[in-house]
């Protein structure tokens, strides 16, 4: 029997308040320092390993986190999940997304479909759509095949998508995975479309439509952008779009789509890029083989996830750790940092992830909570943000939580030896460091050059950025995410906080409008 | 005589923290709200205007502000600043980007030269050389013209010119001012290198090394792996490569490029942007004389900066009330949003600018200081973000302070109309409809449903997003974080904070550690 409860009225919480601080500086220092950081870590799916021992926390801290998952029911509540319970509370709906990668628990029966089915016919439809285009049997109305995929979508449909692509196209250029190349157009902002459009050989080009519900505005409005482009080159808009959406949709039927494949409302825009939203494009962009790949890798961080013991399920962790930060020690932000340029949009995905399932008042029965709940979520890649906003970071007078991510070989394989080193062994070496330096800092009688120290940063390390491993590192946070609304009692599956704007935008198109609101038009020559 | 004084020992800052609070919500209501708006609003040149009218302050807290920037003598600092005072004392330099774009006061002579006729005499300098470039004077060895620049450099010496190329490209397109299309490496990472290197076409590309001190181990290393690719495509590096560099740098003598452009020790490299840093890359892509343009607009909001009257000093105003938000409201993060696709990067530039000028805990004399200084940086593009992370911004247990940028016409003018509007004006809609959601909320009976409001914003209002208009933005922000440097007395031009992870990275690579330090080493099999 599962109990929703707030947070606050918890026994590990309030343990949790008065257990002796850490101090990161000297528990990270000498012999035990290093003792400490070969136990704190545990495998997360794919050949990776997530190592928290830069994390404030001791052994003791750990036993209340666990005493806490326990309290809180968070691996029962997981299970309630992806055994279909509606933990959407807030549009009545179920949370299926681990559907598109595994079976981790019992079959899902909804609306008179097995889902696990229906999440794996789709992806059969678009493994074999994906070969046909790429094999020839769909060609372009000159009879030639097309080489460039291009995503029209925003939010989930965009940002997630778009960062497992850029994660993956040079690994895919050089095993000679690249099927097609990728593009993506997502802001209303007229210029995005024409941007894009004017870097594509619009003949050769074949776009893929994302829009669960049909009726997304930007992506609608999009569309209609590239069709006119289309038309002006001599293109029928038919032969070239494909479409994702519910099938429920007024696109799910319609004639101005090669093909239309199908999500449903169980799976969230921001869970989405392992059913069709990514499935589609990535599949078409690498082969469906690569993206069985990627959700291999998600998969196998799932089945971690489901772990009762909490030092042996690196989500739970990750997540604990990250409430403990945030609401016993204060800390309101936390910020990504990947030590690979491949994955220089990954952040924004998170961002997205981490901050619309999480930035919730009110817990899950529209109750306020008295507590903080999801962070602000930041990042860029290393070793380009240690020349830029790391100064603050290190010597700023706020501490942030950081998330390391590395990996021990590159993709593409080709480097140099400069100084002793290979550029990747420098970028390897850097993420070490920092991490010492973070939690550790440096004593300086100028203390313009002094480092505090006690700055808490976890790492994720991998051999290398391949399919199987985006697919886990998506997962894992993907599940962090949902442990913490588990723990802060919220529904991390709504976002009933972006309705508000679009209201108001209406009205300003509208002219319906009054006050401040009608000034700002007025100044934006609306 | 200028003091410089910690800023809780301000009587005005005593003032500020008893000022009776602002109801945003209330002040943004109703017919004062639109009374409002219409005065909070200042020129900040290049035909932009700054409008604050939903960010928390009134016509009290304003006063107050005044006096703040009066006894803390913020104007007299900054004229110190331009007129060649050692500002950045930890470093015991001058500050002096300003004069690569006009000659705000006294002549600067230092080192026995005129330091506006040497930053003008750079910049004709590279004036020349692109213009030989771009009419065929400067051709590769096959005798034929370089179509792409490819810059090579990290932080300040990409982070800034790689957001204004941006911003600049696709007006460059459709105004036919693209004269070579421009690419960028910065990560020691290899794969970025190798990435971006297979994209380009090398017989044709000229690359641009930037490091100030010719010793920035990631740009010497990716240089290394470019002339390594040159040299296997049967090139020779020495036709395909110039620097910027100081003249003191090894790199300023050396045979091995086409041409040297210099700067100095006293232009920082987050500031760099308007010196030959930013001048010769966009220079080679868009014409010396899109770059003038862009440096006039710079120019204007400099002048505007000096003002002494608050009211009329927009980047006094957005620092002051920047610093009540962060210092009196206790909000730690502050969003930049810009309604613009161009402008996609120009928060990652932004982050840096202010991050590291500004995230220090000591004072200008290596004191500690009992405040918080300066915020943490992020953000997206607008409609991105509001599918995106607005749900935490408009619902979150944290308050965000927000930067809106919008402008009113579309860069390359192609648009669609769409249930009765274009994607322009949605565009503006959105944006106008946001700063209203975030000050007014909405109640609502469910808690989930209701938005608290009291968010605040500011929105710099353009025509359209031109080379001037990029140029007053950046001079406008730089301008914004050396006051708010000003404000909490310390010193924006160094990054000490920065120095310990070059430090142990060395010892990692030399293999010269020991404790929490080896085992990650090891871990990532260095």
């Amino acid at each position: 029997m599962i109990t929703w409860k707030n947070m606050d009225t918890l026994a590990a919480y309030a343990e949790l308040q008065n257990a002796p601080k850490v101090c990161l500086k000297c528990a990270m220092s000498g012999e035990n320092g290093a003792e400490r950081v070969k136990n704190y870590t545990v495998p997360m799916g794919a050949g990776m390993d997530f190592n928290y021992g830069a994390r404030p926390v001791d052994d003791n801290i750990l036993n209340i986190l666990a005493k806490f998952a326990e309290e809180q029911q968070l691996t029962q509540k997981f299970a309630a999940l992806y055994n279909g319970e509606v933990v959407n509370t807030g549009e009545k709906r179920r949370v299926l997304h681990h559907m598109c990668r595994g079976q981790l628990g019992d079959d899902v029966i909804a609306d008179n479909v097995n889902k696990r089915d229906f999440y794996v016919g789709e992806q059969k439809k678009i493994a074999d759509f994906a070969n046909k285009v790429h094999n020839g049997e769909i060609l372009n109305a000159a009879g030639e095949k097309f080489t460039t995929v291009c995503q029209i979508g925003i939010g989930g449909s965009d940002l997630g998508p778009r960062a497992i692509y850029l994660a993956l196209e040079n690994w895919a250029k050089v095993t000679g995975n690249l099927k097609m190349k990728a593009a993506f157009i997502s802001n209303v902002d007229p210029d995005d479309a024409a941007g894009v459009l004017c870097t594509l050989d619009l003949a050769h080009t074949l776009f893929v439509l994302v829009s669960k519900s049909g009726t997304t505005l930007e992506t609608l409005t999009n569309e209609s952008f590239v069709k006119n482009a289309l038309v002006e080159a001599g293109l029928n808009p038919a032969n070239h779009m494909a479409c994702v959406t519910s099938e429920t949709s007024p696109l799910a039927s319609s004639p101005d789509y090669l093909a239309a494949f199908f999500m449903d409302d169980y799976i969230g825009g921001r869970f989405s890029s392992s059913s069709g939203v990514g499935g589609c494009v990535l599949s078409l962009a690498f082969g469906p083989e690569v993206f069985a790949d990627f959700l291999n890798g998600a998969a196998e961080a799932d089945v971690l996830a489901k772990n009762a013991d909490l030092k042996s399920n690196p989500a739970l962790l990750d997540a604990l750790i990250g409430v403990y930060e945030r609401n016993v020690l204060g800390y309101p932000n936390t910020a990504v940092l990947p030590y690979s340029q491949a994955l220089s949009r990954f952040p924004a995905h998170l961002q997205q992830l981490d901050m619309e399932s999480n930035g919730k008042s009110v817990n899950r029965f529209g109750e306020p909570v008295n507590y903080v709940t999801g962070p602000i979520i930041f990042g860029e890649p290393g070793t380009n943000g240690q020349h830029s906003f790391y100064q603050l970071l290190h010597q700023g007078t706020n501490i942030v939580p950081l998330q390391f991510v590395g990996f021990k070989n590159s993709q593409m394989g080709s480097d140099v030896v400069i100084q002793g080193s290979t550029s990747q062994q420098k970028l390897c070496a850097n993420v070490a460091a920092q991490i010492v330096a973070f939690a550790c800092g440096k004593d300086d009688t100028d203390l313009n050059k002094k480092f505090e120290g006690g700055r808490p940063s976890s790492i994720i390390i991998g051999e290398k950025l391949t399919p199987k491993s985006v697919g886990a590192l998506l997962a894992h946070f993907e599940n962090k995410v949902m442990y913490q609304g588990f723990a802060w009692n919220i529904n991390s599956f709504d976002q009933e906080g972006v309705q508000l704007g679009k209201v108001l935008a209406k009205k300003v198109l509208a002219h319906d409008t009054d006050g401040a609101l009608k000034v700002y038009s007025d100044l934006l020559n609306i």
